[in-house]
């Protein structure tokens, strides 16, 4: 009998604002990299799909695999907006592998930082991930999405700013440089409302990286939002049983520029991850291919 | 000449939880009143006309008056999402009157609580109106919709609850009855979520009187919900101008419920609405009916 060809792996990182997959061999060699569109399945399942199709596509094409060696893969996804076992069937079903399974972004996030050591996750992109590892256990906060949670992120950051230029324009709070090249960049505050009718978590995400750099260069109202945002971080440090001597990791487009807002025992315990969500989804897929061939043998 | 008969006169006060809509005759008599769906013109105008539309068939139909003697009347309508003269030109467009003037919720209830008196007015119902109102001059605050201010109003504060459940959940604040109590009620974090995911400012709106009955009770997240609106509405004040000498409306669904909140100052000064958003409409309207008849002698 022929020995068996060893299955391609498949890893997944998806978010509001971008998914990024890879594709490698059975060793865990990499042979293609490819990123598409949004990719959170609560949000917009069918934008989730195509994003998701397109960089599968794209990895494929790079490596001129044939399309039933790609549905032999063993194939690892985290998701932003996987809620439920439900949802994450529903993406399963959808997509074209024996081998799948499907996960929240939050799974692929803290197995990217901290393998399977024992510390803490701070993954701010555009939503919010807190997430500590002790034993193999995990303890969460928030992350709910930007309608009631999501506090910190940059789609949080960038609502946050919005909500300041009205109050800013309204007389209740003073104008900062920020606050007033935001709405000159919008040209009136009914523009904006009608911006915001209309907004995902990744359109706000947009203006975070403006909310940052001001804060950097000592804007009042940009440092008063990163405060804020580490506020919650250092209370959500303290729900999931932060301790000072544990790893502290920040990841993410946003989290690392929290570093020097947190408290200091937090800012003191930050270590630099072991590998990005991307990495994590990946090494999740070969732990699933490892135990594959094993319960072959 | 047959000397030419009266129009008919017609108020609407619409918002984001229902619109009401008054038929009186040309001295102001009121001969129907009937109330209808939400209206907000921003948020969904294929409702908003639906809405009012029922509601004029009922009032029509209260009073038996034929199609035409109500095309001839004099409206006025002041809707909530009326954010530009394009909104209200095509409101007045989707509805069959040959005189209809359309507005913001916000001149009717200025109408309504003042009159043409000097005062300001806190106007808080599913949405928020912060408006002074000197020597027919006006000067607003906040009221952009949900997604980025309406602080204090109904819906920010149902929105409000849900955050707070949450945060309660996830450990970074204590319980108290009232997050307990809403947590139950949905039966998991999820559910809210998904609620949320949903949820326009009425559906959140519909917690707010939860929250104010919990506050009443000594909740001290029901309590702190309330100073965090009053907080918002003291700074509005303040931003319109508002001094202690001057007439203070409190109208709405919600807006009484806050007169223990707020400063001393602004408590000292709360004085009885002279009429209702409906009542400022249906004035609005005879206003009109009178030029027009005026202008014809």
């Amino acid at each position: 009998m022929a020995k068996k060809q060893l299955p391609y792996v498949i890893g997944c990182d998806g978010g509001g604002t971008g998914c990024r997959v890879v594709l490698a061999d059975a060793q865990g060699q990499v042979l293609a990299r490819a990123s598409g569109g949004p990719a959170n399945a609560t949000s917009d399942f069918a934008l989730t799909i195509t994003s998701l199709s397109a960089a599968l596509a794209e990895a494929a094409a790079q490596t001129g695999l044939s399309p039933q060696a790609l549905r032999a893969s063993v194939a690892h996804f985290g998701l932003a907006g996987v809620v439920s076992p439900a949802v994450a069937a529903q993406v399963a079903a959808a997509l074209p592998f024996d081998h799948i399974t499907v996960t929240s972004d939050r799974e692929v996030a803290v197995t990217g930082a901290l393998g399977g050591a024992d510390g803490v996750l701070l993954a701010i992109g555009t939503g919010t991930i807190v997430a500590a590892q002790r034993a193999g256990q995990r303890r969460d906060a928030g992350g709910w999405g930007l309608q009631l949670s999501d506090q910190a992120s940059g789609g949080w950051l960038g609502r946050a700013l919005l909500e300041q230029v009205l109050l800013c324009h309204d007389g209740l709070h003073p104008h900062s440089d920020l606050t007033r090249a935001t709405l000159a960049d919008f040209g009136a505050p009914l523009d904006m409302v009608l911006f915001a009718a209309q907004a995902q978590p990744a359109d706000y995400a947009r203006f975070a990286p403006q909310v940052i750099a001001a804060a950097q260069a000592g804007d009042a109202v940009g440092r008063g939002l990163m405060q804020r945002g580490a506020a919650y971080l250092d209370l959500a440090l303290k729900a999931v049983g932060f301790m000072p001597d544990e790893v502290l990791c920040l990841t993410g487009g946003i989290g690392p520029h929290y570093a020097a807002y947190l408290a200091a025992p937090a800012q003191a315990a930050i270590t630099a991850a072991r590998g990005s969500g991307l990495d994590g989804a990946l090494w999740l897929a070969l732990a699933t291919a490892r135990g594959l061939r094993g319960g072959a043998a």
